[in-house]
This record gives C-alpha cells, sequence and structure tokens, in this order.
C-alpha cells in the first residue's frame, strides 16, 4: 500500500496551532518516501463544531470516517465554552472505545538540548514507554447520583475491567519488553492492589499469568504512589510500565515532565488489528492558558505523526524510514533551535516546525 | 490535660526500626514541656500477630484502644507472608476508616542539606499541603468478580463518594489555606473530571460550591495528570492541595520525592472532632528491601511524632512548642549530619535518632 487516508482533527486550542507543522512534516516525510497521504479535515471541536450544532460529532461520523486509515489529532478542549467531560467523552474519548484503540503507547526518552529537570541523573537515564490500558477501567460511564441535592448525596462510578481487556493490554506491554534489546527487558506493572483491594489484586493475578509466557522478561508490580515517586527518583529503573487507563494518564504526564517539557511528547492510541483507524495525538491538551499566541511547542504533534507513519506502514521499511528521518530532524532541531518558549527559546510554533521541515 | 495515652504500634519491616527512635524524641520532646505521654505497646502487624492469630487485630481491636488519644503508627505490611490488600486493608485503612480519620494531612518540604532532584528549583519552591479525604472514595470494599475464570470475567469496583464526606475534607483544606499567610492562601483541587465523567465533575461542583465560603482563598481545579506533571516542573505553584483518597495518595508520594526523599515525610490521619484516636505514621511502608538492615531513615515517624504532640494539645502552647523543639532538631540534623544512606550518609537509624534526641 502507498496511499493512506488520514482525518485530520486539529481541534481547540493549541491543536489549531501545531496541527500545520505537523501536517507539513508527515507530508514531506511520507512523500520522500514514496507514500501518499490523503488528507480529510474535520472541525469536529468546540470551537467550531459544538459552537454550531450542540454536540462535538456529527451523528454519521461513523460513515463519515469509514475507509479511514489512521486519525491525526490535536486536542479538544474549550472548558469555558464546553465541561471538560462533555467534549473529551463525546470526541476522543469516544474514538479510543468505539474504534477499540486499547493501546495507549507512550515514548518517554530526554533529547539534547532540552533541559531535563531531574539534577543528578543522565540524560540516557529516561527512555522508557508507556503502555496504557485505553478503553475501560476507571474511566467508566456507569453510575450516578442519589439523594441528589440533598445532604445525603452519594455519587458512585464503577471502575469496570475485563479479563479480555487487562490480557491484551498485558500481552502487548510484555511484547513489547521481550522484543526490547536484552538489557531492556524488564516490564513495570503498575498496581494499587493494597488500597484498591478488590479491582488490582486481580490486575496483580492477570499480570503474573501473562508472565509465564515471557520468561525472558524480568517483571515487577509497583504501587502507583511509589511509582510515581520512583520516576523522579529512579528513572533508570524503568524500560517498559503497564498500567491501566487512569494510572497510565498520570504516569504518562509525568513521565515526560521529568524529561523537561510535555510539549514534546507523543500518543499512539492503538487498535493493533488494524479492524479500526488508530488515532496519534500529542500528550498535552489545548492548553487555554497559552492558546492563541503561536508558542505552542510543536513537537509532540509532530512526533505523533512520526509514529502514525510507522504503524500505517508497518511491515513495510518505508514508514519506519520516514519516521526516523523526522526523528532526527527534531533531534537536530532541540539541540540547535530554533526552540519555543517552553524549551527556554523565543521562536514561534511555525518557526520551529519549519526548521524541522528543513531537514526532512 | 497533661497526660496522653498513645497506643504504640510499630509495625513491620523499617516499621520495628524507625519507632524506637520515634519514641525517644516525643518522649523527650513532651517531658520538656510537662506534658507525660503514657504508651500502650501492641504487636498488630504481619510478623507478629498475624503469623500467631491468622488476622491482623484482636476482635476486640476497638476495646483495646478504648480511651487512646492517639495512635502512633510505624507502618504495616510483610508481602511474602501476607498480601497486601489484606494486611492493610484490615489495620491502617480499617483504623482510618473505623475512626473516622478523614483527614490525611501531608505537609512537604525541602531541608537544607538534604538534596532535592529538581534542578532549578530553589529549597523554598519546595512547600506545601497535602489534604487527602482519607475514609472513601476510590478506597471502597464495593464490587466483585463476575464469570470468575473464564475468558468473560469482569470486576466492578465502585468508587464511593458523599457530600458529607467531601465537604468536610474541602472545608478543612480551604479553612487551612484561608488561615496561611496572605500571600500562601491558594487551593488546588486535584480532580478528573475530563475522563472520570461521574464523580469528577460532582466533585468538582462541591469545591467551588465551598469556595463561596472563603473568598480570601485563590483556588482552581487541576486533572491530577497534569498536577503530577507541575509539581515536578512547577512546585512553586502550590500552598494547599485538596485530593481524593487515590489522588491523594499519589501526590504525597510524589511531592515528598521532589524534596529527595520520601523517608522524611510525615503524615496525620485526622479526627478533627476528637471522637476518636487520629494517627501518626510516616508515609513511607514497610521497605521489606531495606528492613533488618537498621539503615532507615527515622525523620518520617520522628516528624509524625511532633505532629502528633501538637494535635494532641491543640490550644495549649506546650505541644506547639513540642513540636517546634523537634522540627528544629530535625534541621539541624538533616543539615550536618549524621545521615542516613537515602540521604547519602552512612549513619545508622539509631545514630540518626540519637543525635536529633540529643538537640531535643
Ligand atoms: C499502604 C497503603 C494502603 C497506604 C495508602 O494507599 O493509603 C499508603 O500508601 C499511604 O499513603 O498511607
Ligand atoms: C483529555 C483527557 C480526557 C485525556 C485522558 O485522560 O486520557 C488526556 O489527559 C490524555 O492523557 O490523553
Amino acid at each position: 500500500l502507498s496511499s493512506f487516508k488520514i482525518a485530520v482533527i486539529p481541534g481547540d486550542g493549541i491543536g489549531q496551532e501545531v496541527m500545520p507543522e505537523g501536517l507539513k512534516i508527515i507530508e514531506l516525510a511520507a512523500n520522500s518516501v514514496g507514500i501518499t497521504l490523503e488528507l480529510m479535515q474535520l472541525d469536529w471541536a468546540c470551537a467550531d463544531y459544538y459552537l454550531a450544532h450542540g454536540v462535538m460529532l456529527p451523528e454519521d461520523w461513523k460513515k463519515q470516517l469509514d475507509g479511514v486509515d489512521a486519525i491525526y489529532f490535536g486536542a479538544v478542549g474549550w472548558p469555558e465554552v464546553v465541561p471538560d467531560h462533555i467534549s473529551l467523552w463525546d470526541s476522543l474519548l469516544q474514538f479510543r472505545r468505539e474504534f477499540d484503540q486499547y493501546i495507549n503507547l507512550r515514548p518517554v526518552r530526554t533529547f539534547a538540548g532540552v533541559p531535563f529537570p531531574l539534577a543528578g541523573k543522565a540524560p540516557g537515564d529516561i527512555q522508557y514507554s508507556i503502555v496504557r490500558e485505553n478503553t475501560e477501567g476507571e474511566y467508566s460511564s456507569v453510575g450516578g447520583v442519589m439523594f441528589a441535592n440533598t445532604d445525603r448525596e452519594v455519587v458512585v462510578q464503577q471502575s469496570v475491567f475485563t479479563r479480555h481487556g487487562a490480557d491484551r493490554v498485558l500481552k502487548y506491554a510484555y511484547e513489547l519488553a521481550a522484543s526490547s534489546a536484552p538489557d531492556s527487558r524488564r516490564l513495570t506493572v503498575a498496581t494499587k492492589s493494597n488500597g484498591m483491594a478488590i479491582s488490582m489484586p486481580w490486575w496483580d493475578e492477570r499480570a503474573k499469568a501473562m508472565s509465564n509466557n515471557y520468561p525472558d522478561v524480568v517483571w515487577d508490580k509497583q504501587h502507583i504512589d511509589i511509582l510515581c515517586a520512583r520516576l523522579v527518583l529512579q528513572p533508570e529503573r524503568f524500560d517498559v510500565i503497564v498500567a491501566t487507563n487512569l494510572f497510565g494518564d498520570i504516569l504518562s504526564d509525568l513521565g515526560p515532565a521529568t524529561t523537561g517539557t510535555i510539549g514534546i511528547a507523543p500518543s499512539a492510541n492503538l487498535n493493533p488489528e488494524r479492524v479500526f483507524p488508530s488515532l496519534f495525538e500529542p500528550v498535552h491538551g489545548s492548553a487555554p492558558d497559552i492558546a492563541g499566541k503561536g508558542i505552542a511547542n510543536p513537537v509532540g504533534m509532530i512526533w505523533s505523526g512520526a509514529m502514525m507513519l510507522d504503524f500505517l506502514t508497518q511491515g513495510d521499511s518505508r514508514g519506519r524510514q520516514a519516521h526516523d528521518v523526522i526523528l532526527k530532524a527534531i533531534e537536530m532541531v532541540l539541540a540547535n533551535g530554533p526552540r519555543t518558549p517552553d524549551l527556554g527559546g523565543d521562536a514561534s510554533t511555525k518557526e520551529m516546525g519549519d526548521a524541522i521541515a528543513a531537514l526532512v
């Protein structure tokens, strides 16, 4: 296959600003290896679509995405206009669930030129991947309020875990660890079995059962509280971390923070079987506080695009090649500038994007 | 009141090792201000009591604790012998719930002499208090397994929040912020209303409702993922953070990690109405990996004891005075040594405890 159809959803806030940079660069890289991208622009966001229609997505959104190979997604959210739980549940989280993007893969690493805040650590100490369950668990829509608006008000929300859901994300994580270099075959399972005494001991059991299939992987489980502490104090201990939806969410903002900025962090929401389109988005959100200034760091968006090219052509070296060319260009611009303000520079989003594009 | 009855539960692992240092120092400080402590030693832990009786606590534990003013608690947990979810639920978490210790107060600060891992930050940048809800929320015992041991296995666990429970912890946190120095009256409410769309938007509403009573407090809410990132990147932004049970647990390991070690972090599990005894314990756990070596940092235990003296005599300056004397001694020993290995020194637990005791 040499041509892929991509749905492009810039979204809100800085999503609008980083998307053009991402597109510019993935098109260049794709063309250079003989891949054609057919882009379908969609205005499904708070700012445009919701304001006009009162909902986040058109009713026939699935039909409109029929035949799409991947979704390239900026960021959704504009809390002044649409409460976050509506804008996110009816957009990003809906894609993740209904397209069964059950893996959220989030690499964490340092780059030369990006000062990272951990004193006493070497840049190479921070290099791991977070594999986050992306469809179930704590992000459930089951629950409700009783005795509403009275002193007796009670709110329950269920976390729902399935063996199907746990086993497939654990398997993916063990596979990733097993296929790493021999000295990087460590897997850490995030848990909280001492406090969440129903779901988490069960999760630990599933991890243990899966470990039997991967004798080469050295695994352990760590409670989420101390695990967060260790991402700061001993990041060199980690190669692959697998976590539930909520814990993966937390770890994958914290990890990038230890590399200096979450502006560079990418993520891939994968349906590994390719039955549904996968979705690629930066870890940062719409960032209303800096939106409109043209100073957002475009690297998370661009790197996510590189992951998209790699995933799309799996089994075909061209996607890998396009990915690597982009990463190399990102590395060089992070090292030598121009850099956006979050990295201590004064470049605009576009200047940084142009510099990366020039190297691709 | 000049005499208080304290239940002493050293517990497992390093709990056994740090407790004698804590006791030595709080007795000295208490005596110096004319307070008498009547200590009741209890062996309720995995290592002793569980091995002998097959349960964590005697059936009449409440009766045995009748008339006790506070519980001084080391750490419980010995996962090789008792699964964590049993040892903790039937001990520490049971005390918190049944004694309605609904506030878990965890101060976070740096000390001269303790190198902290955040490059580019000044020691004074990290100084805030975490107020954690301590009885409900995500730590519930409601839920179960369906289709057990089959491919269709489903596990649900409910988070249960009550208006009663949310409002009282929010109130405590707003009061704490309101009574701080004028330039430290900021309150951050940890949330995750974009992902946990039933319970957390409700929690945000309760926070907003409470804020109306505290016009002097500048408050905001932050999603737990970005909040964790900011404890690393911008700790100077925080004065008081209020959080649900699980989020408070995570933040209060991460916060101390940014100060260099969780070995120094204290906590107070408070029943502010004093209907039931409150419980004071270091944030670190039983740490099986370093137990038995006599190298555990005793500061978390000692500082927790200082918080206990302060709380016991509230409204009486002697407790405050005893607290301050201990804190001053901790500060001096952290600055000048001797220090335990987690602080880069080679002192034993006892040597460090003795040094602090000598200054009290
Ligand atoms: C041991 C564990 C159950 C406990 C908790 O999660 O509350 C601990 O981590 C803490 O922070 O006090
Ligand atoms: C925006 C929000 C719902 C989302 C999440 O919690 O999953 C984001 O934080 C992320 O990590 O992708």
